[in-house]
């Protein structure tokens, strides 16, 4: 299964919205920079916007602004307002209680999967949306 | 999206084979203790016996059988079997050549999701099938 490309387009997304500061852009424009369909792009911004990241107005010169400094949001933040909150899933059949490796081993996966997030995790954090546009 | 378990499931197999050392198993055995279908549990298989950490013989007493020692095999090793390459992608639209932001993202992005990627390899590493198994 291919890696979610959702992280990327919001962050593309709110680069572009950075790129414009203090002007509400319109989602036809970001669709343009990300070369994408505006709906796509409008189910990202709606996530966003949930998240405080990103305000909308309505009407022919509405769009969608910052609502915080582009050098105070993080990949991580984006990542969370999207609700990414696993990169390794554990898988769902139920545990076979007949088995000791199977009773086992959610719990154990589950505790190196979460160190394995974490330290992604942490690394996101480290890069704004600033730093984006500026490397 | 959800979160891949194809990792999750690598790794109860060969903590499965790992409990029966020296001895083929069959994959309808492998598949009780996961609570899957034969079927994914074969295809999973026939990944690692690629990657050289299963061995495969046929017949009514066969199965499958590791062909490491379980504390030399780590998540990253099943990861890198199954060619999880990516945790995260970059979207596939090209760049809109008109837009500085969206000539610029794409390897912005690359070089931000490669240390995120780095960063939950480094702890994939870090765990063992002994370790599962004994955790």
């Amino acid at each position: 299964m291919a890696a979610n490309s959702r992280l990327a387009v919001a962050a593309h997304i709110v680069a572009v919205l950075a790129s414009k500061r203090d002007e509400f852009v319109s989602s036809a424009y970001v669709a343009a920079s990300v070369n994408t369909n505006a709906v796509v792009i409008r189910r990202i911004l709606c996530a966003l916007t949930k998240a405080g990241i990103v305000t909308g107005e309505k009407g022919k010169a509405g769009g969608s602004k910052l609502l915080r400094c582009p050098d105070e949001i993080t990949l991580a933040d984006l990542s969370k307002a999207l609700g990414e909150e696993h990169l390794f899933a554990i898988h769902k059949n139920p545990a076979n209680p007949k088995c000791r490796v199977s009773c086992h081993m959610k719990e154990a996966l589950g505790k190196a999967f979460s160190r394995a997030e974490k330290a992604a995790e942490a690394q996101l954090r480290e890069v704004t949306v600033s730093e984006l546009l500026a490397a």
